[in-house]
């Protein structure tokens, strides 16, 4: 295995999105490429945006998660894939990888021709006392599910706490619902959804409060108290300083995984992850990157940026796959920013800047917000569609866009991501020829009314 | 009334949509102009594309279809609302309009300082033996609409034929059939819904025919045969000739209502409708027109096209209101031809130009077709979404798009309509950051595996 086949040999690093996608680019458009794909994990080719679903029985199967399993690859696509095995160092200029069997202890030496490393993001944990209780979960690969899954399921918990309140912490704070549990959301800022503008986290919190579920912002987090060798209470900061508790699971964000193309001497972005071209190569000719533990540049600001999104995974890894087999051949230029999450009954969307990030950009930014009808007003089903539209002062263009409500929300956003790719100034949004029917929109759909809306505030 | 107020006067005919969007725009923008509205029926400002489902009952009352009535108009926004009225000529030379009071036959003289010919548009009728017989509907107006309801609750017709495979045509056939009737279709041509591709309209038939609904195509009516006072049967070329039949329904579009404005020496424009320029004027400077009496730039082709389409109508009217307010002060380009029609349990929405219309307008078009998840595959509820794109293979640009599937299609149909405002290349599409979440969409969104196809088929 340490000397080079006739064919190419392509290995990936990392198996889950980014990783797996290149291989397939390969494969589909050079068949003759060896490829192997190392995961250092059980599992291949999963969707972590399915977890919380999976952990709410939405999804009763973590088969129902997985895209690909190694004996498919291996028969289907012809694409090598080592379970357990993890890259334990890269020798770019002898193109070889060191890989550890995860199983045997046995270290392997792979040659490669083209190399990928999809090592994605890191969950965050807070580094304070108590934190490898065994009744605290991180909820990051397809195993965490399982394990989760399965603690929730022996040990019937009926209180949990969940840190942070971006998307995955709403996320899980609904599937623990849904369970039954009694939920208390721990944030540390005044406001949840990171830098989301409070028209459309308003509509959250009142959709929480709605399911009992307990918000608690501004904490700061003292400890994880021990009881009986479990986390029995969270310490906090703040008035409720002591939170019984039956299970702790967290969710403040993740970092990118890039202690092995460090190592390699690959460069590193000022954002901290791996820095890529827009064909997913790295510094090095013929490693590429893609993922969670790579930079995207944002496309509304120009500048590198580390976004962790599974839709900017799935395109890197494609591209880069593509770009091995013909160099040149397509770019991904980058990305808006565009998400949306399910909270409970509310569709949340954003793309582009927050007003924040848009003025700490040196953006001459204000905001604009209007509520409108999701259908004709008269015609059944119809619900309210809040949106917060961020602009440019300066030359009016749309900067981003922040969406709530209980339909019609996730696609609308699309809109918005469409308009900030292109560039496009209020004016020309207000111009857009938009669906109309009555079950689906209103005559002036709520994009044009929003769009109106931020005319007159930029006037 | 045939002299001069202090104030500016500005006079709308037809109080529709864009007529009651302009009269509205002019109030809003200069409060001390008097506006005065003739409408020579007795509704105005409705909700034209409810008719069905308040046929249907799906809305119960006519009056949920109705969102101003003229004392709201009066009361609310100081808009002098004459129902009943009817402008019978136009003096451009002395800024007067003549007008017919229906109900007493008094003609008056109306001096305008703007005016606004909103006229609409007029239900086609097919010229043929029995087309006046009681039982023969057309569904335009509020009007019709309500006439149409009271004769199924009085005669409780079981048998309908719906003359026509367009949008309204079909939506009527819904209507029709949730009333528990027996439902027969006939389409002049060999494809429902105009110029649509066959791989859209594959999926309308099958869901036709899953309901009972009978579609005859390729039909040339002969006479509507008189049964006792009401027409019993439709004859028609082919082999089923003779169809039973216990009411009709026609809907097979409609013609522009140019009378008014072709009197006043008012420019027509080749497609027959009035021509207007992006402020809504007309070839005499203080008369302006909008809705389904005149015209549209079509932002694909470049050229003058005749779209009636609602939210056309209501934009053309605003501009023309904040134009007669203040000149120049902002336009609408045109159209994209947007729309979304549901059809049972299908949502079907095109934007752009079909195959057909993009090779008569010259281009070198070609499809590609793809079908795809609107959710994640295993996420409860996911469906089919079927997408065909319309390209230009020289200059690589997306010409137009259709899509059908039972969820996920009225919205996203925005994006390929944001992106045809763009002119955007295919590839460009195919770049697009958007949204991903398990319930909304899988993290290829069906837009994105429509664009790879599409790049595909171009190579």
């Amino acid at each position: 295995m340490n000397t080079k086949t006739q064919n190419r040999r392509f290995v990936v690093i990392g198996g889950v999105t980014a990783g797996i996608n290149a291989a397939k680019a390969v494969k589909r458009y050079d068949p003759d490429t060896e490829v192997v794909v190392l995961e250092k994990r059980e599992f291949i080719a999963y969707d972590t945006s399915s977890l919380p679903y999976y952990i709410a029985n939405v999804m009763e199967d973590h088969r129902q998660l997985i895209e690909l399993t190694p004996e498919r690859a291996s028969q289907e696509l012809h694409i090598d894939v080592w379970t357990r095995h993890e890259a334990m160092a890269i020798y770019p200029a002898e193109n070889r990888v060191i890989v550890l069997d995860r199983e045997t202890g046995e270290e392997k030496t792979l040659s490669y021709d083209a190399l990928m490393i999809a090592t994605g993001g890191v969950p965050i944990a807070p580094p304070i006392p108590g934190i490898n209780l065994p009744n605290i979960f991180q909820i990051r690969t397809l195993a965490d599910g399982i394990n989760l899954k399965q603690y929730m399921v022996e040990h019937a918990p009926s209180k949990v706490t969940i840190i942070g309140g971006g998307y995955l912490g709403l996320e899980m704070a609904e599937a623990c619902n849904a369970l039954g549990m009694e939920v208390t959301i721990l944030e540390k800022f005044g406001n949840i959804m990171g830098s989301m503008g409070s028209e459309i986290t308003a509509l959250i919190e009142t959709d929480l409060r709605e399911h009992q579920v307990h918000l608690l912002k501004d904490v700061s987090l003292k400890s994880f108290e021990d009881v009986d060798g479990k986390c029995g209470h969270v310490m906090t900061d703040g008035e409720q300083h002591r939170l019984e508790t039956e299970i702790v699971i967290i969710a403040i964000g993740v970092r990118p995984e890039i202690a092995l193309a460090r190592g390699a001497g690959i460069e590193i972005g000022n954002t901290g992850a791996i820095s890529i071209n827009t064909s997913s190569q790295t510094s090095i000719e013929n490693i590429y990157a893609g993922g969670d533990c790579t930079e995207v540049t944002h496309l509304v600001s120009g500048e590198k940026t580390y976004l962790p999104l599974a839709t900017t995974a799935h395109k890197q890894g494609w591209v880069a796959g593509r770009n091995i087999v013909d160099p040149g051949c397509c770019v991904f230029k980058g990305a808006v920013g565009t998400s949306v999450t399910k909270v409970f009954d509310l569709e949340i969307a954003r793309t582009g800047l927050s007003l924040m990030e848009a003025k700490r950009l040196g953006f001459e930014a204000t905001t604009a917000t209007i509520s409108a009808d999701s259908r004709v007003k008269t015609y059944p089903g119809n619900e309210t569609i809040t949106i917060t539209l961020i602009l440019d002062k300066k030359s009016k263009r749309l900067l981003g866009a922040e969406m709530g409500g209980r339909e019609g929300v996730a696609k609308r956003i699309d809109v918005f991501a469409t308009a900030l790719y292109n560039q496009m100034t209020i004016r020309e949004i207000a111009q857009l020829d938009l669906s109309y029917s009555p079950p689906y929109a209103p005559p002036w759909d709520p994009i044009l009314i929003a769009a109106n809306a931020g005319i007159k505030k930029l006037i």
